[in-house]
């Protein structure tokens, strides 16, 4: 059994307070088991554990992602399914229901709809809680996949980064921010008005000497970038359909808007995309999202790995090439 | 392939009929278990072996306790997942699902919310059904768990056992009776007037000799007594909120009641709960309603273990510490 | 990593182009697999490969046939689960959820209502589609396992089979007219007059010289068959009530109607049924519509294993008897 101030160091509920140097150990864990996540070798250093996953709202990419880094290596998982089947239902709190599944699992990754929930749940649980997202707080393996494709397909240090579309309410590119001001990037930011980036966030990137501009146009900001993170803009958040209309067409990759960009370039995306990337960019060399999307195998074996007790491999003696 | 006559051996339907040798059998069988399932050891006696869930209504809990069981022995788990997404929903009979799924898995557990469901079933399939609940009627492994439970926490043989909450409809205090009087309990009981112990239950307890006795006040019944355990008292009993509002109040477990208590008391609840037990109980040593979920993992492995074929286990060469 | 040209031979999308050497190869795999199936033996060919579920519509004997089939072969599933909670409801086009999912597992297995939706995956995954069913298009794996119930309890060469049912509208059928127009097969067709076998497929029937031949009665088509295929009309295809009440009543199998047929007629069903067969046949030697379903495993084995590279094994050194 572990300690609880062990445990508290094997939980993930943000990475807001991630130092560049544990940022870097879950990245070059996650290098070394990529091999593994590629299919392209073995690795059974969770053989005979288990990862319960509760999911408090359905999320089928992240719980795919999680499902595959721990069957991979060698894990095993179960799963709470939808809340409306679950004792939840019957009003049990979350405090009790992971003191129960701490009862079952080795680690427990749950998504839930309220901020700070994860953060909560740590404090019943008996074993590591990974935050797979809650609400408008965090989903902290998502950066940590984020960084893991910035630092493969680009690189971290003296980073140009463009973040377009939803930077209001988009979590994703909150955290990105926060964890790539680590490493010292220029970050520009390309958003309809009503869905700029938060004042506090401005002001905290200014405090950590982060330099910030904010562009008019897609094609301005995307001019000197090394990386283009576009963002989904939801329908939802624009009263008036021709505004939404006007403002999608606007945040919009296109081949076009890729002609002047460096040519090393790589446009990211959280997905799924709806048309915020037309499917023309898919076969230019600048697309990146679908190896961003794999990624996260890599990123979560890492996470979950650490989280049950095994920081790092020697991949001499861990991985099998098949 | 088994014939029947050693396959009804393998049925786990009710515990009504089991005797106390093959009570004991079982809560030994799983101690030897423990371990494993405290996540100190691993025993894979189900490599290679699968369970398949028939849960025709949703039940969570024992969904997740079953496969934590089933896959901690090294087995498989195949999930027939809600009804409305399945055969059922075109027509298709259980005696017909259970036939093809027979052909799939090395046992069936079953969730059904019709009484007798689990037994109907057994005669149609070709593998060992486990009830994991039949409407009113048995959920077996929670009598066994919560045997297990006092067994482990307090004693079997002269126990005094307080039952409180709803004795009408509960089926997991119906069947304890039965179990319990194997082993010669006194019982205390202690509900709403509308939700008293059925005569019948009352009159085969007479028959079999088993001290019982009734309380007004939860106070009064758990005095003397080494367990006291709660069962959820559901609103829909109660036409008046404000009558169920009250009863509910009466009904509740509160560090004060626990104030006069043995100081080796045990609190049960076969959760969820809802306010029954205040959190402030938690953290008392008379709670032991979260191990007694724990339990239901050893517990199981027994049962699937013993469904599948194997009875009994030498620790020293099936068990190996980690 | 597969070339496309490789990957193309490994899709399973539909058995119609399928030539009697491919069938035969397929179906004699899934014989040498059958013990592993049946629970007597061990083989873990599959052992550290994923396969992922996507069905976008259920099909619950189907999803759970291929988890058997893999978890018994010693691999691991992943499952998207309902589409409502997957990121297809966010808008996703199905070719970005395929290319995902490429990176997360070594097969991918489709079930879509829309005709056609394989064959598209099929140009953007990057790991084999298997298709599990397009609507009204193709469901090769229930043709490979009607063809193997046929082989194993009946034979291919020299057919004498009775379809009977919905012939319209019944995907089944269809691919299985096909399938055995390799073994020149002699074909009795039996349905209401509603839902008659489609005129391009009698056509085709003729051109590849399949005897057919219609008839009015269940029972003076069955006279002289080997496998009487029936399949299950739907309550849906006829407005009137009384009419179908009329129709279901002389599409029926009975014991009678079992009188008058070769003692060796085997009777099949794709299941489930509603009341096309009574219950009263299970029991006789005719009913083979359980087995069959059972048959799905090896053959989906077979399949997997196929997509996944292993297209045959050597009994000897793979199989190991328990």
């Amino acid at each position: 059994m572990l300690n609880s101030a062990d445990l508290s160091d094997r939980n993930i509920i943000s990475t807001r307070s991630f130092s560049r140097e544990r940022i870097d150990k879950i990245l070059s864990f996650a290098e070394k088991l990529e091999p593994v996540a590629r299919k392209e070798a073995r690795c059974d250093i969770l053989d005979g554990k288990v990862m319960a996953l509760l999911f408090f709202e359905p999320s089928t990419r992240t719980k795919m992602s999680f499902e595959t880094a721990m069957i991979r290596l060698g894990g095993k998982v179960i799963n709470m399914g939808s809340v409306e089947a679950s004792s939840v239902a019957k009003g049990e709190t979350l405090a009790d229901t992971v003191r129960v599944i701490s009862g079952y699992a080795d680690a427990i990754v749950l998504r839930h709809p309220r901020e700070g929930a994860a953060l909560m749940a740590s404090e019943f649980a008996s074993v590591p809680i990974i935050n797979a997202g809650d609400g408008a707080g965090h989903h902290p393996t998502q950066t940590l996949l984020d960084l893991y494709t910035i630092r493969r397909e680009s690189h971290l240090d003296d980073l140009t980064i463009t973040l377009a579309g939803d930077l209001k309410y988009g979590r994703t590119v909150h955290s990105l921010c926060y964890a790539l001001s680590n490493y010292g990037a220029r970050i520009n930011l390309v958003s309809p008005p009503e869905l700029r980036m938060p004042e506090r966030i401005l002001e905290e990137m200014d405090r950590r000497r982060i330099e910030i501009n904010i562009f008019d146009s897609l094609e301005a900001a995307v001019k000197d970038s090394d990386i283009l993170y576009m963002t989904r803009i939801q329908r939802e958040r624009f009263p008036d359909p021709a505004e939404f209309s006007k403002v999608s067409k606007e945040m919009r990759v296109t081949k076009k808007l890729l002609e002047n960009v460096r040519p090393d370039l790589k446009v990211m995306h959280p997905l799924p995309r709806v048309d915020e990337i037309l499917p023309e960019v898919d076969s230019t060399p600048h697309a990146c999202y679908f190896r961003q999307a794999f990624y996260g195998v890599p990123v979560r074996m890492a996470v979950l790995s650490m989280a049950m007790g095994i920081d790092d491999i020697d991949p001499e003696t861990c991985i099998r090439r098949i």
